[in-house]
């Protein structure tokens, strides 16, 4: 049989693996940060529609602009961002993932640089390594906040081609300051990446990006429907930023990348998100109960403005994580020494989930101070 | 306002154009080699209702495997390609150009070199470009074909780590011998990507390179639904090959890069693969009539396997290509001199070809001997 050392393989992909969380039986699967409610029966029925009448055109090829999608797109974040947004300011691609890969193969690449603050979300170095981008690692404080003089100093040290900031963070949960993202657009001539995978479910008060976005070209402002809108297994991302940046995307995107049912079920989507985004406040209110509750079982957790919690410490994550799963609850451990993320979903999961936790809480947290 | 120049982009990107056929209003569009068939009734209900069903489950994140869509394709090769395929050697992704794409990032990029016979599929060198993957131009006889002994030489020469050869070629429309393949195989200790994905219209008698792949861990035989299937808005192409090269692939693959709508779709489509191939014969036989009718204007062509012919010779192709166009009839200028590219499909569009073909050839057909 073939293995891998057979082939001729680019050398640093050797003795890697695949990316992605386990994918385990349990009866409450809280490690993906899905949105657990399902989809509302009104858009069922437009869904169940809009697909069918897309497939009766499925033998001809895609609009290879996604113009209605990405004028539909536009309109919600001008809604809900706080910005007027134009559709030429907005791409979409299978989910943010594929966006940041085009980013990267536009303004990154062999010979080039990125840089993110890790812990942040843990594709984006792996799709750094899949276009060839170098990676550095940006520091944060012990509390998983940037300083801003720091990073910005750290950023000029290195001058990165493409700065990420993940925000609100995953795994940690905390959204970043806007002047924060200033700073470190200031500090470098790149691109700067702003992933508000999960801006929807920020605390009030918390503003987008997308209000930097006027007189900053260089800056770029990704979403997604995945969470939010509750669409994870419709893999659609997109981003907003300057209309030179979605000119410069369109030279590396693959035609027709984006298939006649994504754009129709994308766009049906959006014309229910009144509904869809109902379910925001709820996820919301389970986050801020899980968050309340921690204490009372001698753990803490991260200030969150996502739909998970990043919660702790623990004598030894993985052995607590393995404690959860035994209670049937699947949580993710992020591989951060002491911390374990739980995605926040219906109220049962949340009640699900803290007993698990009160179960297992007193043996696996840790003794140590501070 | 912001230019593409103000930006950082990569370098070798300046200048360029995104890749994509004029989109232009026609009534008669014979420029993409979309199959023009209605899909079947009896398939557009069963999709409807497999696509509604998937639409409940879409708050959750897809199979990131994809593993009952990958059966289904392995069994459509096995019992159409001559050859038995396991579901372990069968990848797939949004559309040929992504697993390409995948395939390039896993055994070309930064530092490495394809070679592919042109003219030929002209995403080939783009997505070679996109992945940072220097591209060689592999040579062809003046028909288009491809001299065994020479291209082996020049494989050994060029020493190229992924090499491209298209069956049946687009845009010349011929199926390559099998042996050129195993010649070009032994030639090279790079991975050696035969693109078929014209094969379903291969004149009879044309084996697939599937039957190559048993002994072959570097061959690697790429697929898809859009022409064939009649399937080009779903974005669904594939490929058969060792399992370690699949596996290999897994390193690359974005995470859930299939949707759940395009693997449920894809999967219904194939359920119905006896109708939906129906479709093919009838294409053929428009194929083989626009051939046959050449020579009595003048024009000739070059043998076709696919769905598309090759026809020649003008005095300026782009002339004839808008002579055409006056007629209400889109084909294509692939850019080679003297000869434009038609995509055969229904009787209808054929009769439309030929007769705006009989006014515009008088004028536009080469003078020339031979």
């Amino acid at each position: 049989m073939t293995s891998l050392d057979d082939l001729p393989l680019r050398p640093e992909l050797r003795g890697r693996s695949p990316y992605g969380a386990p994918q385990l039986p349990a009866r409450y699967r809280l490690n993906t940060n899905e949105n657990p409610h399902p989809l509302p029966p009104a858009l069922l029925a437009d869904l169940g529609a809009a697909l069918a009448t897309a497939a009766r055109e499925l033998n001809r090829y895609p609009d290879r602009d996604a113009l209605e999608l990405r004028s539909d797109l536009a309109a919600y974040l001008g809604r809900t961002g706080g910005a007027t947004i134009a559709r030429e300011q907005v791409w979409a691609a299978n989910g943010s993932n594929e966006v940041l890969q085009q980013v990267l193969q536009t303004f990154g690449g062999s010979g080039r640089t990125a840089l993110g603050f890790t812990p942040s979300y843990s594709m984006h170095p792996i799709i750094a390594a899949g276009t060839g981008t170098a990676w550095v690692d940006g520091h944060r404080r012990p509390d998983f906040g940037i300083d801003p003089a720091a990073a910005a100093a750290q950023v000029r040290e290195v001058a990165p081609d493409v700065v990420f900031v993940t925000s609100p963070n995953n795994p940690t949960g905390t959204a970043v300051p806007l002047d924060t993202v200033c700073e470190l657009y200031d500090a470098t001539s790149g691109v700067v990446v702003v992933d508000e995978a999960y801006a929807e479910f920020a605390r009030a008060g918390t503003a987008s990006a997308l209000t930097l976005l006027p007189g900053r070209p260089r800056l770029v402002v990704s979403r997604t429907m995945s969470k939010a809108f509750g669409m994870a297994g419709l893999r659609l991302g997109y981003l907003a930023a300057d209309p030179a940046v979605v000119d410069a995307l369109q030279l590396v995107r693959l035609p027709y990348h984006l298939s006649s049912l994504t754009q129709a079920a994308a766009r049906t989507a959006l014309a229910h998100t009144d509904a869809l985004l109902a379910t925001v406040d709820a996820v919301r209110a389970e986050r801020d109960r899980i968050v309340a509750a921690l204490p009372g079982l001698g753990l803490t957790s991260v200030p969150s403005d996502a739909n998970f919690v990043l919660f702790g410490r623990f004598a030894d994550a993985p052995a607590a994580w393995r404690a959860l799963l035994e209670h049937d609850v699947l949580v993710r451990d992020v591989g951060l020494p002491g911390w374990l993320r739980v995605t926040a979903g219906t109220t049962e999961e949340t009640e699900a989930f803290l007993t698990a936790l009160g179960e297992v809480a007193p043996e696996h947290r840790t003794t140590e101070g501070g």
